[in-house]
Order: structure tokens, then sequence, then C-alpha cells
């Protein structure tokens, strides 16, 4: 017989930051250490319903995209007893997210590429969903998760520069979203200053991540 | 407390058939059904290494590609009580296979696409594994697990097709795979009866499935 537990890396952008959810464990074991919103799976809940419940509870956001990424399994990963966590991410965009409480210690929204020591294999968690996120931009419209309703070009490749840590080439980049799915221009412009306007953007079908063919 | 299984897709191709391995399932639930193999978790075992046995001990095949597929966890997919299904598929070439047995009515090669009713959610652990596969096709090299130590580029579009269960184009497929890695013309020719001569090619790293940029 087995713990069963689902974890939940929940991502978001802010100021070109990809961040992570995280809470601090107020009981053993790694009391006090930074890890990911998660817990025990009740015996009735579905694995997605548990995982879709955890995310409502610590971000009061619902109906994000959240996919199950993998589950972890080695032996004495938790100290207590074989506990399997099969674990999740979410990705959430900015402005559903309420104001930041920065001086929060028992809740913080971390760089993803800087993070605390935290409890249990979560690090590895975290890594895992950081590359699989990472992978899915280059097959997938699964940036448009993190677009608010109106964004520019610019925007969206800050986006993906932001989750690749890397900068990209501008031209490339436009090549590339050209055919992305679920985007539209919404024939309106964004002017700012004194810089050339920029085409506003807007996403169709936000509950669908799509491979592009 | 949840019981912890964990269920292997094993394909293999054969005759321009995509086959699953299945076992009849000699106790109850489902006494006489056919599953995927698979079994319960010994606490002290990693889940890879709990596939990866149960993989050698079904096919005699060892070192073939094996990836966490997805856990499958609603509260009542077993009629005993709670069994999360940590699911995985494999891959195996078929020549790595013993000769079918076709009239074993305990092991069976069966065909993907006309599958008897399985125990359990196995049904949906296949059809999952089959969608994983080929979505994969379309940005990775995954479809070279199923070569020989040479091939043409007939015998791999016909992998292709396979998996696919639709006809590609021919010149549009060269042109997708000119560029996979792990592949290189071995500079020898196939020549079969009165056809043209084809250009064999090998694998070059045959443990490596990797993404297509």
């Amino acid at each position: 017989m087995t713990g069963l537990a689902t974890d939940v890396v929940v991502f978001t952008i802010r100021d070109q930051c990809l961040r992570v959810l995280l809470v601090r464990r107020s009981g053993e074991p790694f009391a006090g250490r930074w890890a990911l919103p998660g817990g025990m799976v009740p015996a009735d809940e579905a694995l997605d319903d548990c995982a879709n419940r955890m995310l409502g509870e610590k971000t009061g956001v619902r109906g994000v995209y959240l996919e199950q990424l993998y589950s972890f399994g080695a032996p004495r990963r938790d100290p207590r007893g074989r506990v399997v966590s099969v674990s999740y991410y979410a990705l959430v965009p900015p402005e559903r997210i309420a104001p930041f409480a920065d001086g929060d210690d028992q809740l913080a929204w971390m760089p993803a590429g800087a993070l605390p020591e935290l409890a249990f294999d979560h690090r590895d968690i975290v890594e895992l969903a950081h590359r699989r996120l990472a992978a899915k931009l280059d097959y997938s419209n699964i940036a448009l998760q993190f677009m608010g309703e109106r964004f520019t070009l610019s925007e969206l490749q800050s986006v993906y520069e932001t989750i690749l840590g890397e900068p990209l080439d501008k031209r490339n980049f436009r090549k590339r979203v050209r055919n992305l799915p679920c985007i539209e221009d919404t024939g309106e412009w964004f002017r700012a200053g004194k810089h050339r306007p920029a085409r506003l953007f807007r996403v169709t079908r936000s509950d669908r991540v799509e491979i592009i063919k």
C-alpha cells in the first residue's frame, strides 16, 4: 500500500520572469521548507479533480490550463514511507492572480530559475515542468495560455523568451507564430509614446492547446 | 492508502500492423479477459524499474524504448478498491521479438485497431499510448525505434503510415525525414527483383529519441 499525493507546479509570468507558486510547509517532514502546493489525494477523488481543487484553494483561480506532468515514485522520496506523487503543471495568466504579496512568508511566487531549497524532490518536479513547457513552445500554441485579452506580437515573443531563457530573432519568431492556431488579428492597434503602433491580437479559443502541424 | 500498479503498452509493428502485447487474466477481477502486462509495484521498487522488469518478464526484451505515459486514477477503475495505474509504453522492433505463437491463448500481439474487450480501463490506456506515439511522429524521431539495423526510406514511411493509419505522400515524407536526427545513409543499396535499387539507412544512436527542431 502506498500513499498517493498530487503536487502542482503553478507557473505565471510577471516582469519577464517565469515564476512558480510555493507554499511554506508547516509540518514535518521538511517543516519550514518551501514546497509545491499539493497534498494527499482523498480515496474518492479523481486525480485531475484533486489537482484542480488544490490549484483553486491556493490561488483562487479556476479554469486555467492544467496538465498531468509525471508520476514521481522513488521508494524513498518521502521519509515517512512510500508516497507516489502524481504531479501536474498549471499555467496562469498574470492578470488572473491577485496582486502579489511579496512579503508573504507562507506563500510566494518565486523565479523558476532561482528557487530556494525545496522539500522532497520538488525541485526535480519544477525542472521537469519547465522543460515540458519549453519543449511545447516548439510544437504547440501553449504560450497563449499566458496572454491577456489583447496583446502584441512583441509581448508574445517576450513570453517565449522568458520561458526559454534566451532572446529570439524577431523575424524568425514572426514567421513561426504566423500559423499559430487560436490567434487572430483584432484589427486594432496599440500605440505607446513615440513607438510605432503595433497590431493587437487576441486568443480565439483560450481553452485549447493545439499541436502545430 | 492506495494500491499502486504499473501497466505497460508494448507496441510492435508486424506485417504493416501496429500490435499491442496482451495477456489473459487468470484471476479475478476480469478473469479470462485480455489485459495489458502489469501488476502491483513492490514497496521498494522504483516505477521505471518495475515497468522495465514487467516488460522483460513478458517479452524477454530489455533495453528498448520505454516512457512513462500517464497515471490513471479514477476512484472506481478497479472494483477491489482504489488502485492507481502508472502506465508506460514501450516500442519493440519486430526482429527482437521471438516468433509469434499466434495460437497462444495466454499471450498475444493484437492489432491496436481491433482490440477485444479489455480488463479495467486498459482500452483507454492503449488509446492514449497510440495517440501519444502518433503525435510524437510529428516532432521527434521516435519511429526509428521500430527500425532494424538497415532500412530503406520506404520501410520507414510504412512505419509512419501504419502508426497514423493513413497513406503519406512520398515526396513530402522524404522532405520531412531528411533532417531526422540519428539517421545516416550507409552508402549501400537494397535491390529487390526488378525494382529500382533503394538507399539503405541506419540508426546512429538507437538509444536516443530526439525532438526535431
